[in-house]
C-alpha cells in the first residue's frame, strides 16, 4: 500500500527515527556553531564579548564556584578540570540542590558559572540568585536564550545547539563543553596564565572536533550492532580516571535515563574500595582508556575486571593488542588534545544508551518519569 | 552430642557471628575512646594534643584539602559540612586516585588532611607525599598507630576504634567522624568563629553520643527482622540532602560491598535529574529523612518516589504519620544535633546491610575481591 510515511513531526526529526538520534548527529553542526565568532581570524585569541564582566573582575578573582544538576554538573566537573590546569585558580563544583542549602562561603571575590540547558532549571536558578545575594559576579551557559537564568546573569556564553528534545541531554553536553573549553582559554589569556603556544594549539584543536566528531560517529552502526547481547543487564558500572570520571557518571546517567538499567559512574582508582565487589561475568564494564598520564592506571583497573570475568567494554583512542585481548567489545575513537578528548568519548556512550534503549523498546525521547526541564524543585 | 564450639576466633568474636556485628556494636565504645581527653574537664574546650601544628598555622590558612578513599573519602565529604559551617573555611574533598594525577592547586597555606583507617591506603600515602612537596602541611586521621601516614603526617588525630577485622569498614567510619568534629571544633576554637556557647553546645551532644548509638543499636532486631522481602533485590537507592548525602553514599557502599546488591547513592535533588527514571515496584529506595533544613525537600522526594511506587525505606528521628503512610519500612532513630545526626543514620545502614549479607549467605568479614587495607595503587 502506499501511504505518505512522512509526518510533520517525522519532518522535524529529518528523517531519524528519534529526536534523540537526529541531536546526536548534529553535534559536529552545534559543536561548529558554539565556536563560530568566537575565535579570532588569525586563529590566536578567544573572542567572548557574550561575557560582560570587566578584565579587572576576571583577573581578581580567587575562587570559581560551577553550579548545575544533572547532565550539566558532569560538563561542570569536566570544566573543574579545564580552569584548574589552565587558568590556574581553584574551582569548587556543587550541585544546585546542595549549594543552596549549604550557606556556601562565597563572596565578591568568588565568580560563579552556572549551566543550564533550558536556563530555567528551578534548583540552578535558586543558586544563581543565593551567589548574587552574597555579592558573587555570576556568568551563565545556557543553550535557551533569554531564559530566566541568562537573564538574571552578569553575563551569558550561549551553546548554539539549538532546539533539544530529546530529554536525555546530548548536543547541549557537548557544546556546554565547547563553551566551558572557550570560557577557559579566555579566562587565561586575561589572566596570562598560558603560554600563547599553548592557546593556539588548543585553538586549532578545537576547531578540528567537529571533524573528528564526524568521525566518531561512524561508530553509529557498530554500537548498534553491538547491544544485542546485553538486552537483558540489568547493571552496568562505567569507569573513568581524571576529566574521563565526569564522563563515566554522563555515559551512566544516559543509560540509567532512557534504558532504565542501573548504570553508574566510578572514578576508577575507586573500584577496589568497594564497587569490585559487584563484578561477576554478568556485569558489563565500560572502561574509558585514554591514552594519557593515567593510561598505565586505567590499564591496570582493567585487568582487574578481567581477572574477575566482568564483561569489559573500552573506549579509546589507543588500538592496542593488549587491550583487544581483555575486550569484549572495542571502540576506537581518534585522537586529540587530552583537554578535548572528553567531548570525543561521550559520543559513543550515547550511542549506547540510544541503541540499548531502542532494543529495549522505551520511550527514547520521552523517557518515564523525566523532564526536559527541571522548574520544580 | 557435646561438642565445644567455642574457637579461638570466636571468642575473638565475643559471641558474635561476624566480626562485621562485633564491630558495629562496639561502636559507642569506640566513640566514647576517640572522645575521651580530649574535651577539657569544663566541657567547654577542645584538647587536641595529637595536632603539631602552630596557633599560627592553623589560622594562616586559606583553605582545607581533605584527602581519602572509599569510606574514609564519605568522612571527608561529611567532614567539608562541619568544617564550612563552622570553622568557615573553604574545604576541597577529593579522592585520593584523583588527586594525585590532577596537579592542584596547593600550597603552604593549604592544609592537607588525609584519612584512612589503616593508615597505608598506597593512593592516599601518595597524595600525602605529594601534598608535602608542595609546601602543604598534613595532617592524619588513622586508626592504626604509627601506619605509614601516621609516620609522614606533621600530627595525627587517631581514631580509637580499636582493631577493625571486618572488610567493611563500620566503627573505624564513624570515628573517623567523630574526629573530624573534633578537628572542625578545634579549628573554629582556634579561629574564633564559633560562639563558646556553641561550641558547648556540641560538645554536650558529642558526649552524649555514645548513649544514643546505643540506643540506635536497638534497632537490630527490627532490622533483622525487615530484610527477607528484599533477599532477592537487584538494586538499591539510597537518598539524603546535605550532610546525609555522604551517608547514603556509605550505606550504598556497605550494601554493595557485602551483600554484592548493586545500591548506589545520591543527592536527593538530584533524583529528578536521571535517576527516577529507574524508580518501578521492584527499587527498594532508602531516604534520610531528618528533621532539619531540608526536610520538607526530602518529604517531597519521597512523595515523588512512591507515586512511581518504589518501595521506600525511611530513616528519620522524626515519628511522623505522613510519613509512615509512604513507607514500607520505617526506623526511627533519636535526635541530637543536626551536625552529629550522620553518626546516628550510619548505623541503621550498617545493619540493614549486614543483615542482607547474612540472609544471602555472603562472606560478610572477607567480601569478594575486597581487601581490608588497599596497599596497591
Amino acid at each position: 500500500s502506499k501511504t505518505i510515511t512522512w509526518s510533520p513531526l517525522m519532518a522535524e526529526k529529518s528523517g531519524y527515527r528519534h529526536f534523540m538520534l537526529k541531536e546526536i548527529h548534529e553535534q559536529p553542526r552545534a559543536i561548529a556553531d558554539t565556536l563560530a565568532g568566537r575565535i579570532s581570524e588569525n586563529k590566536a585569541e578567544i573572542i567572548l564579548n557574550d561575557i560582560q564582566l570587566s578584565t579587572s573582575c576576571l583577573t581578581g578573582i580567587d575562587r570559581l564556584y560551577l553550579i548545575a544538576c544533572g547532565t550539566s554538573w558532569h560538563a561542570a566537573l569536566v570544566g573543574k578540570f579545564l580552569i584548574e590546569k589552565l587558568a590556574r585558580i581553584p574551582v569548587e563544583v556543587d550541585i544546585a540542590s546542595e549549594f543552596r542549602y549549604r550557606d556556601p562561603l562565597i563572596n565578591s571575590r568568588c565568580l560563579t558559572l552556572v549551566i543550564s540547558q533550558s536556563g530555567e532549571t528551578a534548583d540552578t536558578l535558586a543558586a544563581l540568585r543565593q551567589a548574587r545575594t552574597q555579592g558573587a559576579p555570576v556568568l551563565a551557559i545556557c543553550n535557551v536564550v533569554e531564559s530566566s537564568i541568562a537573564r538574571e546573569s552578569d553575563g551569558v556564553i550561549y551553546t548554539h545547539a539549538g532546539p533539544e528534545i530529546g530529554v536525555a541531554s546530548t548536543k547541549a553536553f557537548t557544546t556546554q563543553l565547547i563553551a566551558l573549553v572557550l570560557f577557559t582559554l579566555f579566562l587565561a589569556q586575561q589572566r596570562k596564565t598560558l603560554a600563547d603556544s599553548q592557546r593556539q594549539e588548543l585553538i586549532a584543536a578545537l576547531m578540528s572536533l567537529p571533524r573528528l566528531v564526524e568521525e566518531v560517529l561512524q561508530l553509529d552502526e557498530a554500537i548498534e550492532q553491538t547491544v544485542r547481547p546485553y538486552l537483558h543487564a540489568r547493571d552496568f558500572l562505567y569507569l573513568g580516571r581524571g576529566n574521563q570520571y565526569p564522563i563515566a557518571l554522563e555515559g551512566a546517567l544516559k543509560l540509567k535515563e532512557i534504558s532504565y538499567i542501573h548504570a553508574e559512574g566510578y572514578p576508577a582508582g575507586e573500584m577496589k574500595h568497594g564497587p569490585i565487589a559487584l563484578i561477576d561475568e554478568d556485569l558489563p564494564v565500560l572502561v574509558l582508556a585514554i591514552k594519557n598520564a593515567t593510561f598505565a592506571k586505567v590499564c591496570a583497573n582493567l585487568e582487574e575486571v578481567h581477572a574477575r570475568g566482568g564483561q569489559i567494554f573500552i573506549v579509546s583512542d589507543c588500538d592496542c593488542s593488549d587491550l583487544r585481548a581483555l575486550a569484549r567489545e572495542y571502540f576506537i575513537i581518534p585522537t586529540t588534545h587530552d583537554d578535548l578528548m572528553p567531548i570525543l568519548t561521550s559520543i559513543p556512550l550515547q550511542l549506547l544508551a540510544y541503541h540499548l534503549a531502542v532494543l529495549k523498546g522505551t520511550d527514547v525521547d520521552q523517557p518515564r518519569n523525566l523532564a526536559k526541564s527541571v522548574t520544580v524543585e
